[in-house]
């Protein structure tokens, strides 16, 4: 399978007024999404409010998704949980359905674990799905996680299983670690920067690209950078895009920035929606970031 | 039900060599933990690594500890995840049970939360569980969740839900926090310290016992503590306490090294095995622990 490439969205999840997913709500955005700019999807990232949902909730929306005629090889997946036996379950389950990969966290709960448990942690996941399809990318996030997954970390898995793991998201913001990470792209690494704002640089060293929130919103204008990076007006791209993510960043949390914003443009409050412990985007916020945005030209074309 | 008090056992869990949870050894544990001087037991804490563990295995160890004759009113178990339909289950299960309370931590992958999120995901259990047998014991645990209860998310869950909050364990390392929630007490709050230091303190401030790691391995000493704090030799329980603690702490991380001193002590190398990504203690540091706490006087009394 040829590896995904270009701009993927952690896809927001619609809850009802209820709280329970909305597989409907999910499956039009997601269509949106790969008409709009994306080349793949990332479902049940950070941004997705994946940990605030339960095993069987995941594996119905996934289920749901590619029932509704989505392609597996554009989708990615998270898997990842506190417990590898769970993580393990989400991720057979993730290849059996053909996706094109898992975006995997490392346990989360213990701190200060030692590199040699993390690289068992995800040695034990690889032998239990005993998979071959199985391709995994490593997520490193650690302001969530609290658990970074060191470069050493990194060679020592790509060495151990080559042909499984496939890649790496990087939404650590610290460029000095997504450049050490990208030294390995010659090894096979897929490097995805998890903001952005280094799409241009992580593509001009051999990244493969962005998974991020605001994909949600503004596909194709990060599209177009990644499409264009080589060309003259590609620092312009960036500088555009950049607009977007800080009007995002410093108008609120960004999971109910994004869900605001998609919710005031497709003109359908439901999406407005958050599990606890996130709470919505207050009206005065969400008033204040969309201006900001017009302010900036942003528009979202045809979303409903 | 008259809530539980003294010395709790956050218990260890047992592991097959395949990694899977051991229910023999664990009711025996459980057993023998009861029988010299823990007042109740906590499965499904930190110390038992309860996040390794899937949601099946939970309920299952949980079904059979009941089912081998403890009585569940000895029972506090974990059940907090960070997707509130699972904390729901969990605590569900337990309250069905007949347990006498369960200890539910946050949802602790988003950072930096509202107070106002917080205490919705508290509610939405509480009315998800919908039983009025529930009792929830908060749990305070900033150093693996990096998600704090502030002391005023407390007050508003004890006052919104008096007949269901019923008390926290603060295993914040912060004598203040402590004293501040022990000073609501006296609205029924009854109040854990996660570690056997801070025990003398809090009992001579009202409060209800202590939760910590070491009463899996030192039960006997640390109920003698509880039952005497009044008396004049106090002081010198406290601080016989405090020396295996320093011992367990200093030689390794908690978890590995107090299974590796019960596996030492009840002559069961089994018990050593630890969930990735935790590893277990590597010998030359149990020979060092051991040796340390031998030359403590420390002993514990005919677990096999």
């Amino acid at each position: 399978m040829t590896p995904l490439r270009g701009v993927l969205a952690p896809v927001i999840t619609p809850f009802t007024p209820g709280l329970a997913p909305d597989p409907v709500r999910f499956q039009r955005h997601c269509a949106w999404l790969l008409a709009h700019g994306c080349a793949g999807l990332a479902p049940f990232g950070t941004t997705s409010e994946a940990t605030s949902l339960g095993l069987d909730e995941r594996k119905d929306l996934l289920e749901g998704l590619v029932a509704s005629g989505l392609d597996p090889a554009r989708l990615l997946p998270g898997t990842g949980c506190c417990a590898l036996t769970e993580t393990a379950a989400l991720s057979a389950h993730a290849a059996a359905l053909g996706c094109s990969g898992v975006l995997m966290l490392p346990p989360f709960y213990y701190k200060g674990v030692s590199e040699e448990g993390l690289f068992a942690s995800y040695s034990e996941v690889i032998q239990r799905v005993g998979d071959a399809r199985l391709r995994i990318y490593l997520y490193h996030i650690p302001p969530f996680t609290g658990v970074p997954l060191p470069i050493g970390l990194v060679e020592r898995l790509l060495k151990a299983y080559p042909g499984t793991i496939a890649g790496v998201k990087d939404s650590g913001g610290d460029w000095a670690h997504s450049e050490a990470l990208l030294g390995l792209a010659a090894q096979g690494l897929e490097v995805f920067v998890g903001s952005e704002v280094f799409l241009l640089r992580a593509l001009r060293s051999g990244g493969a690209g962005c998974i991020t929130a605001s994909a949600n919103v503004n596909p194709g204008a990060l599209d177009q950078l990644f499409r264009r990076w080589r060309e003259p007006g590609a620092e312009a791209l960036q500088a555009g895009a950049d607009r977007v993510r800080t009007s995002l960043q410093s108008h609120g949390p960004l999971v109910p920035a994004v869900k605001a914003v998609v919710a005031h443009f497709a003109q359908d409050p439901a999406w407005k929606t958050v599990r606890p412990p996130l709470v919505p985007l207050p009206e005065t916020q969400t008033r204040a970031l969309v201006e900001d945005l017009l302010e900036a030209g942003f528009a979202m074309p045809e979303l409903s």
